[in-house]
């Protein structure tokens, strides 16, 4: 009788809501008067809330899949206890695409194992578990007719029994590739009638890069609309991810002096697993770690730990706003920020799943650390380090925020106050084996919900690092699962909790670059469990990070430092042009003429006081602009005045602007009082290098007035294909310039009209460096080596500092072609 | 026949060099003949290089003090037994104030108990400590007179025994306030002749201020020239100490990378001792533990760790001027910077030692917290912890450079390598007992010089709590006294481990305003040793420290943030002149002004992409601009415009100028994009605010061209006590301005010419504040809440938003007087 029952529409009397008077005598053949009579009251309040909500219809696609065997009719079950008494009437529809004989069977297992939500009295529960089996149908879910026949189904079940739509969930629990032809076959034939929503939920992967998710986005947008996606991160359905913000809007007081570089002194966002990948390999292989749990689940974390929270958390719309802004003020990563490893058993794996000969080579990471900063004023400068990997030898699950020590221990160095203070979202498994917050007792006491959270006490020796008696331990209860969350806010249409397009994407922007260039990069391979031992560990090195074991004494090259660094390039001195030659591959070069400007400025800093550098525009000088920024500590950037030796006659804050190229890759990122930079006054009068203006002159002027005698200490040049430095190009009137420091003159390429720099005034200067990199420049150094000073036809033949000194950078790549 | 032989010049045959030939009988008549032979080899080189080099005169004036017991002459004995043969002879001589009856048994009584450097052989020892008697003599040194007697013998002697003379050692071992009497004694009688060198040693305390210590040494000026000056700090004299240039010199490769602020969390600097100051009271009660050992020693091995090394450190001169650059590169302290204490029994010490009443309170300090800053690219926001304290629970003496934990460990915390790293300069006691450099071994291996260390492994259980074994230690062999280390100095003439003026001044200009801000600070008592546990623990807060243990939870209030700190503000909401008032005492109204500011900022971001602040001159907004640069760490500078709203007629690098003020306080705090800052025009063409170079016209375009509806998210104004705002005053033709929103005026007051936003710029604005504050204010806050709008008469009547908001911001006092 069941089995027929199961194949048919419900009758109206068995509908969700239907649990009150006389209807209820049918379905509760086997109940007990006394449960009746317990449920009676709450069934009066049914009742009356019910008639104006609507109906709601379910379509789970992979009903029988296995995520939705573990968590998703869970999930949908949870929601129809919690909301069998709000007015709302469900059905359920599983789908997939076995046949009715194989699915509908397998779809009934799976329900008949469901768990009653805890704190739901086991009464209660007897009589949920009993007709929710009776709400569900299962059906074939494959050509575009079945989903029309579906929806024809729902349309008439609706007439039939004169129901009012609420709206349609469509959960698809299906490989990722299939999406865009259900939605479209959705759209086709499934939309709800007038009024009623559409909400079609999606479980990842949504794309491998950029490029991938952008086209699936666009093919979706083709049968769905925004509002209708709901992209699932299960990640934000635990309960401690899900109750970050709140956390951290609740305890403002106490975190907000806090919250920022200035007291945090890293953040980590940690995923261990134990088990491998095996019976995953087809999906795994093609995605990795990466792919597979940080640019989704971590990245999500990252998110909640460090965007700005509302005053107001009921905002989907002001949260996923805030979020996104933070998204995009993450730094881009290059190919420092990650390390990556494979356990040693997956090669052999993935030959074997992949019927793979036995040269295949997969090099998927497995494991990966990897480093993110956040590029505001707020976290600037604080590493944040994703960890995850596979075959580790804990599962466990964290974000946690050390802060920096900032107490003095005159005598006991043992106190509460001195030791170190974290705060530990603790999203499961680990020491703890549950879900929990910990705050340091030594930061604050939080404030946490008095309902779904309750403080308890530690077992463990020692977490983190601490005896749990140093926290604050509060733990949600009762224990909810992700999906149910979730699902319920589907239902509720909260959208905060889901991954809007725009979001997606924003994510993929800042991983893929990463991505494409890991492709090639070959994993660590690690043995596995307790054996790993410190063989992943790693440590940041200038702003990226690198494996920790190889060399546990720091390198003195890669992390920055003064001229003394200098010592080990290898760098070839000699002569061109008569004069001195530095050479070496272009990072070596760089790293000298670095060397070299850091070691004029402490000189002339010496001497009087201020350093007075001009630079040069073009590409030339950016990895050198970007190594003073980033390498040079010691700089003595507070004394020195930055001029420019050409510009374009362009506003400044043109990107093509010499200026402001300079500007975005070095003074940007150095601290030099607004008053030591001199951009050329290009724009007077609000008009771009007019003669009449008197621009040249008023530079010329401002060069007299600041630097002794308008010498600079250090003039840096660059060299063209035809021969042009500075803004001097061939055809140049150079006579005209006579003693003039700056003049207006014209470049063969647009923007035709530069200010530049003279011979004059770069003769003068103390010392003069050109600078030459990249094969493309191998012809013209080739050809200046025998040709005679000519600046007329070869400008940067004029260049003959008259009491100063000229030194030519050329990389091999220029020199040798 | 000693006691008489003491008290005359002791004939050429006991001199210093003469140790060879025929005069050796005489010394030596109980002395063995295998020891001549021993010596024979030594004393052919000696007599050699004997001849060239001249006599040393060394008196030492307060001879048989308890500084001239302990260290002094142990020092100039080892001196002697150092250079017996390098072809220098000596006499010495030791004075006081008593007469020679009392004195000279004292002083014999020392030379009696002096030891031999370790490594000496008995036998050698036995000799030198035979002869070095014999070539002193003690001498009553008070009066004018008993100088040039002392003088005049000098002179004798080198004239009877024909001695060429090298030059005078005078070592003041007296108190400080006789320093210039006796130098003027000594310059008036005592100088060498031509070609001889005059050294005279002082000894701290040089003043207990800025002020005293110039007129100090504007005393010593009068007889002294500075390069005969060596002011002794014995901490230089230190082995540990005065290996750290060296050190960082040999090991530079490892430190260069890591020694800045990207991988340094703190530096310590820590002098703790057990004993009280009984006894010294009389000295140290004008004094505190500042003054004591803060000023100068835990100063000198700030500088040592944090100046840059030259390459080559045998020049004092360059080692000099670098450290005194260091000095000068310190953050100004303020009340904040430092914590104080004094032990619980020290007021009744000084009621007795000072025989004061009991009801005779003393402040003086003797324990200190303070936080240093050196404020440049390397160091800037490392904490520079230095502590010192009499009565804690162990004597030591140490600098300890912690280095940020850089290493993330995947499974294993306890390896190597994620443990702490740090250097730690261990100078003395402690748990170590003796000096010694400590290196963590996840660091790098030390180079230490092969003469003078050797390597040991640590005997306790912990060592700055971690395992010896985590270390490499090296220890100075053999041990050397500071005092024997820089007496050898003064006569090698080595200035570089002496305090120059140009130093002590600068010294004293850092540290004079703490000690002024302290001097009415009084100290927490603390009951000694240790049951003081952890009263005197003291944590970061911002940027100073405060103790720890009265509230261990962090106060919201003092550590910065954003807008929701403002909450617990005492604020006041009222109504002044139809427009919103905000009133409070002036501190917190500069928060709760900057937390308004930092609101509108956000807001506008938000909305769209940008904030315009136009801020005003004057010294009322100094506070809100400090604030803001300190405290708000979460403003979006970066999408942030500054512009002025009036300016002075000078030029923007005089200090004058309202833009450098604002420079000064706020811009060069923060990171703002160079495009993003608007100073006025007010020099173009080499000429001031003249009409017709259309300056306020320029401003006005940038204005249109950037702000939206050219209507400022943020106008900051101040009234005067004429009533003015901006730099609109009473006779200023406002009628003229008409739509323009930039223009010329004219002050009352110099300089007289002005630029400045016009009433129609200003009442375009979104929010404009008015900053009232003090009590000289009061008045005109009276009067104008009285008055009509008048804006000829008082310009800010003429504020009127036209959609925007007007609100006061005025300070109790300014509104109650």
């Amino acid at each position: 009788m069941f089995r027929f029952q199961r194949h048919r529409l419900w009758p109206r009397l068995y509908d969700t809501g239907a649990c009150c008077g006389s209807h209820l005598g049918l379905t509760m053949r086997r109940t007990a008067f006394a449960l009746l009579l317990l449920l009676s009251h709450a069934c009066v309040r049914e009742a009356s809330a019910r008639r104006d909500k609507g109906h709601v219809s379910v379509v789970v696609v992979g009903a029988t899949g296995d995520l939705a065997k573990k968590y998703l009719w869970q999930g949908f079950f949870q929601l129809y206890a919690e909301q069998v008494g709000s007015g709302h009437s469900f059905s359920f529809y599983g789908g997939a695409l076995s046949e009715a004989e194989k699915g509908a069977p397998a779809l009934f297992r799976i329900l008949k194992g469901l768990e009653c939500p805890s704190g739901v009295s086991e009464e209660r529960c007897a009589l949920l578990k009993d007709r929710f089996p009776k709400l569900a149908q299962y059906r074939r879910l494959d050509a575009a007719e079945d989903y029309a026949a579906l929806a024809e189904d729902v349309r008439l079940r609706l007439a039939r029994e004169d129901l009012a739509e609420a709206g349609r969930i469509v959960y698809l629990s299906v490989p990722s590739f299939a999406y865009a032809d259900i939605a479209d076959k959705v759209n086709r034939s499934c939309r709800p009638g007038p009024g009623a929503w559409l909400r079609v939920v999606l479980e990842k992967p949504f794309g491998r890069d950029l490029d991938s998710a952008q086209d699936l986005a666009a093919e979706l947008a083709k049968s769905l609309r925004e509002d209708e996606m709901y992209r699932i991160d299960h990640y934000l359905g635990k309960q401690v991810v899900s109750q970050i913000l709140q956390f951290r809007k609740d305890n403002r007081k106490s975190l907000e002096p806090i919250w920022n570089k200035h007291h945090i002194e890293r953040i980590e966002i940690v995923l261990k697993e134990t088990l491998d990948v095996k019976g995953r390999i087809q999906f795994y292989d093609q995605y990795g770690v990466i792919r597979d749990v940080m640019q989704n689940h971590l990245t999500e974390v990252l998110a909640l730990l460090t965007m700005t929270v509302p005053a107001d958390l009921s905002g989907s719309q002001e949260i996923l706003r805030r979020k996104l802004r933070l998204l995009s003020t993450l730094q881009q990563m290059d190919r420092v920020s990650a390390v990556i490893g494979q356990y040693q058993a997956y090669g052999a794996e993935v030959r074997e799943e992949l019927n793979a000969t036995k040269d295949h080579v997969t090099i998927t990471p497995t494991f990966a650390g990897v480093v993110v900063y956040v590029d505001n004023a707020q976290f600037e400068g604080v590493p944040i380090f994703m960890m995850s990997g596979k075959m580790l030898d804990e599962r466990a699950s964290y974000a946690r925020v050390l802060f920096r020590n900032e107490v003095f221990c005159v005598q006991d160095p043992g106190s509460l106050h001195c030791r170190p203070r974290q705060i530990v979202f603790h999203v499961g498994h680990g020491d703890l084996q549950h879900p929990a917050i910990l705050v340091s007792k030594n930061l604050f006491q939080p404030a946490l919900p008095d309902h779904g959270w309750k403080e308890v006490k530690g077992q463990k020796e020692a977490l983190f690092g601490l005896p749990p008696s140093d926290y604050y331990i509060h733990v949600p209860t009762p224990h909810t699962e992700a999906y149910a969350v979730l699902i319920s806010q589907v239902f509720h249409g909260r959208k905060d909790n889901f991954i809007s397009t725009e979001h997606l994407l924003a994510s993929w922007t800042f991983w893929t670059p990463l991505l494409h260039r890991l492709a090639r990069q070959v994993p660590r391979v690690y043995p596995g469990g307790a054996a790993n031992d410190n063989l992943l560990d790693f440590q940041l090195q200038g702003r990226g990070i690198a494996f920790a074991t190889e060399a546990v004494v720091l390198s003195s090259q890669d992390l920055g430092g003064g001229a003394a660094a200098a010592e080990n390039f290898q760098v070839m001195q000699g002569k061109y042009r008569n004069s001195d030659m530095v050479s070496a591959w272009a990072e070596e070069l760089v790293r000298q003429l670095a060397a070299d400007i850091q070691a004029s400025a402490e000189e002339a800093v010496a001497e009087g006081g201020m350093f007075h550098l001009a630079l040069s525009g073009g590409s030339s000088p950016l990895a050198l602009f970007q190594r003073l920024a980033v390498h040079h500590y010691s700089f003595p950037w507070r004394h020195t005045h930055v001029w420019m030796v050409d510009e374009r006659c362009v506003p400044l804050t043109e990107p093509s602007s010499n200026f402001h190229t300079l500007h975005e890759h070095l003074l940007r990122h150095v601290r030099m009082p607004y008053f030591n930079v001199h951009p050329m006054p290009v724009q007077l009068n609000q008009r771009l290098c007019v003669e009449e203006d008197g621009g040249p002159l008023a530079y010329e002027r401002d060069i007299a007035r600041l630097v002794n005698g308008s010498s600079f200490h250090f003039v840096l040049l660059g060299v063209g294909y035809d021969g042009h430095t500075a803004s001097l190009f061939q055809g140049t009137q150079l006579e005209a310039h006579g003693d003039k420091l700056v003049a207006l003159t014209e470049s063969p390429a647009k923007p035709h009209q530069r200010m530049s720099l003279t011979l004059a005034a770069i003769n003068r200067a103390r010392r003069v460096a050109v600078l030459v990199t990249g094969r493309g420049k191998h012809e013209m150094i080739t050809q200046l080596s025998r040709v005679k000073d000519d600046p007329r036809k070869w400008p940067v033949t004029g260049i003959k500092p008259a009491s100063g000194k000229l030194v030519w950078y050329i990389d091999y790549e220029a020199l040798l072609g």
